[in-house]
Formats: structure tokens, C-alpha cells, sequence
């Protein structure tokens, strides 16, 4: 018999298989849950060099390697970087805050030191690099929370592009995709692993198929009723409360509409991306 | 004392240090290698389950769950999307291919159901999305690898946005980010850990400071030519061949410039994918 983490999303959702498909791994992987507040302790070398080395061995397109990670530690970097990240507190009191970027700053010097002309500006090249930093930091989590550290992505990186720049020394060629708070969780910050979309909504089978959309949306209403997750944490719209179920869909349509009534904090749809890391030395167009 | 994986990058870069900060998990991702001969046997059910509960527990920007994974078995369909992959014979020979979305359609519904009106029509929401994709992919990827199947990740379904989105039933709004071979690898398809740019080039700490680059390029260049690489794999460009040495320099520096200049295959810059996600309902100008 394995030992089972409890909290996994193969327990929450009721699947049963052979212990033979149930590793530490698979456990650990089911059982993530990000972590919001933290305890000052240090994280130990020995612990970011094993989480590093990790994110450093994800996969990478064509091995171009087109991302680069800063370690921030200096506690007014990381003050000033939770007011860029719409001033989330966890940002400030973590004590690793690690900033995974889009890097194409590097390929450009390597295509200068072979006498070649860089051609790739391109959307391609920002997907690209984009990803590559978010593989690196997909290990990182895994890596850290293997360790007994907690984590927490912070695309809110993105609200203030140009800032996180400036803060962090980024040359033209470098975009903060994510940041990644890293410590040691304090007792009790955890509410069990958060319920997704039933397998069926998102996982399709030879071709794409949601046609029992309707049917999986009001289950996963239901489910997340059920469990709180929004008491206290409805965006606000300005309009008139309307009497309706506030569950997943409503919460998430408040999200991906009428950026202008929302809250500054929880609505930016970052609108001018483009722009912005257009001037960060990306093309985009 | 922890079994050691014999090919971590942790061994190949020397690092050590107490065995408190390295277990199973450590070993598996720092011994990651992509697969690209694959057995013909089937992957099981049980296993197929954990690897996408383990994918669909990555996190998720704001919840909001912006992917789409397209699972592939049929023989006919892999053929094609090989062909759409500039024709790499191993997304065909693997017994499974996973297709991993960006998907905006599932949320835009889910707007007009809560007759709300969907305004993310953005790069962000463009690049969460992605990102979400690529999040689920990594943790596949990491499942996978804990339950002994390989993998290999297919960017180069880029390559044909409308032709993958048509091969597989992509509504408008739905995006095939990378594809991912998944099966039992054949005897003798390893060579071992790719070695990667040196710590130094891709992690900063603080601040960006890239000041060593050029140190860290010529001894990246330097492990990467001794383990012969590049050895029948050079990008040709049509050039007179110089008599430098080729590298990882010289070999990235050939893939991200003059297109027109490169096999079709390993060239693709993709210089318009913009309009092609345009094309699948996605705003990104």
C-alpha cells in the first residue's frame, strides 16, 4: 500500500484504481493547493538549488532555453514588488519570490556574437519564451512542494510590466510572465485541494466535444457553492445585485467582462499587454 | 540514504548536498529527457487517469481553467497530426498524443449563458490561456515520467494552427498550444540528461545581470560539442560553410534568424501566427 496524501484530487473526486499507478508523485501532484500566507523562516540553499536545478530541466523548445528566473530576496524588492502585483500581502512575506520571464534578450547576444541576424520577432518567439519560463515554473512548484514548501504563481506580475522591469534590472528582451512565492506555510493556510471543472469539461477524446457543457457547468456550481469558495470574494460589477446563483460561471463571467465596473484589483484584463511588452522590446504585431 | 537516478542533472552538474533535499520527486525531474522512440504497447487506463488529474491540478490563472487537453489514440488521426508536426515520425508511433489547448470558447459561453459580455479579448488572455496549457502540460509530463512512460513535447503543431484546429474539432476560441507524445519508450532511446546553459546564465539573483554571459557560452558551447550534439543534426542555411566551431551558439543562432535561408522543417519562425490565432478567434492586435 502506498501512503496516500489525503487531500488528493483522485480522493476528492472518488477515483479508484491499482496501487501501482499511485506514486508519491501522482500523490503529491493531486494534492497541490497554493499557498497564501507564509512563515518568515528561510528557505535553505540546498532547497532553491533543488527547485532551481529542477526548473532548469523542464522541457525547453529547440533547447533555445528562452527564459531566465530572478531570485528575489531583498524584503523591499519584495515590498515593492507586491504593490506592482496589485499589492498581495503573501508577495511581501514570502521569503523567496522567485520571477520567471520570457527571455529572448539572450538569443539576440548569440545571434550578434555569430554574426547573424536575429529574425525571430515574432508572436511565435513570445509564446515561446512565455512558455519555456512557464514549464521552468510549473518543476519549480512540484520541486518545492516535494520539499514541504508552499507556493503561489502571481500573474499579477503583469498588471505593471514596465515596472517589474525597472525593479528587477530587465534588459529589452525581457518580459515577467509569473512570479512564484516560495516559503514554509503557516499553520492553517490551507483549505484542501480546490475543486476543478469536472474531467469531462476539460478532457476530450479524439476530437473536442462539449456537449454536456451545460450539465458539467451546474455541477461544478453546485460543487463550489457548496464549499464557500466565494462567500466574501464576489467581484463586484456595480450593477444592481441581481438575485441570481453566484457560483464558478458567475463569478468567472464578472471576471472576463466589462473590465471598466470592476474592482481595479481583481479586474485587470490587462488590456494593453500589447504595448506594453512591445516596449519591453518584444514584437509582437 | 535516497536511491539516486543515475542521470540527474544534479550528478552531471556536481551538485551536492544533504540527502534531506533530494528525494523521488527531486531525482525524477532533474532526470527528465524527452522520448522519441516509442514501444507500440498501450498505456493503461489507470495510468492515462492520474496523468491528466495530475495535469488538471497544475494551477490555473484566476481558476478560470483556459485549457483545453485533446486526448489521441486513433491511428489515422495521429498519421495526420504528424504530418501538420512538419512530419516527426514519433507523434505517429506514440500509442497516445495529448493536445494541449489554450481555450477561450469554454469561457465565452460561459459569458453568454450568465448574459454578461465577454471583453478578454486580449494578449493576456491569450497568453493565460497558453500558459494554463502549457502549466497542465508540465505536471503530464512529470506523471508520466514518475509511472516509467516517456514523453516528448510538440511545438511544431504550430506549425498548421487551422489544419490541427480542423484535424480535431477546435471550435472558434480553441488553440492547439503543444501536443505531447506519451507511451513506453523502446530499449536504448535515452542519451542521457540534455545539459543546460551554465546556473549562471539563466539565474540571477536580485537583479538581471548577465555580465558572464559570454564565460557561460563558451563553456556551454564547449560540454555541448563534446557530447556531439550537434553531430548530423546541423542547421543548414545554404551558406558556404564557415569553419567555425558549431555549437550551441552557432546552432541557435542559425534557428532564430533569416528563415528563408532554412529547411522547412527545423525553420519555422512562424512569422504569422498572429493571423493565424486571429483566424481561430483570438484577439491579440
Amino acid at each position: 500500500m502506498t501512503t496516500r496524501t489525503p487531500l488528493s484530487r483522485l480522493d476528492i473526486e472518488g477515483v479508484v484504481f491499482d496501487d501501482e499507478f499511485r506514486n508519491s508523485t501522482i500523490n503529491l501532484l493531486t494534492a497541490h493547493e497554493s499557498i497564501r500566507r507564509y512563515r518568515p523562516d528561510p528557505v535553505p540553499e540546498a532547497a532553491l538549488t533543488a527547485i532551481l536545478t529542477a526548473a532548469r530541466s523542464a522541457p525547453t523548445s529547440s533547447n533555445l532555453q528562452a527564459y531566465s528566473i530572478v531570485v528575489v530576496t531583498d524584503a523591499g524588492r519584495r515590498e515593492r514588488l507586491a504593490e506592482f502585483a496589485g499589492g498581495q500581502r503573501y508577495v511581501a512575506d514570502t521569503p523567496v519570490f522567485l520571477v520567471f520571464c520570457a527571455d529572448i534578450a539572450r538569443l539576440q547576444k548569440v545571434s550578434r556574437r555569430q554574426d547573424r541576424e536575429f529574425a525571430a520577432r515574432t508572436l511565435e518567439m513570445f509564446l515561446l519564451a512565455s512558455l519555456d519560463a512557464g514549464l521552468a515554473m510549473q518543476n519549480a512548484i512540484v520541486a518545492a512542494e516535494s520539499l514541504g514548501l508552499g507556493t503561489c504563481c502571481i500573474g499579477s506580475l503583469r498588471n505593471d510590466p514596465a515596472g517589474v522591469a525597472a525593479e528587477l534590472g530587465l534588459p529589452q528582451g525581457v518580459f515577467a510572465v509569473s512570479g512564484l512565492c516560495l516559503g514554509y506555510e503557516q499553520p492553517d493556510s490551507r483549505r484542501g485541494v480546490k475543486p476543478r471543472l469536472p474531467a469531462a469539461a476539460t478532457v476530450h477524446r479524439e476530437q473536442y466535444d462539449d456537449s454536456d457543457l451545460e450539465r458539467n457547468l451546474q455541477d461544478y456550481d453546485r460543487t463550489m457553492t457548496a464549499r464557500g469558495t466565494y462567500e466574501g470574494r464576489r467581484v463586484e460589477t456595480g450593477d444592481v445585485e441581481r438575485s441570481e446563483e453566484y457560483g464558478w460561471c458567475e463569478h468567472t463571467a464578472r471576471r472576463t467582462s466589462r473590465p471598466q465596473t470592476l474592482l481595479a484589483r481583481s479586474a485587470s484584463l490587462r488590456a494593453d499587454l500589447v504595448e506594453q511588452v512591445e516596449e519591453l522590446g518584444f514584437t509582437i504585431r
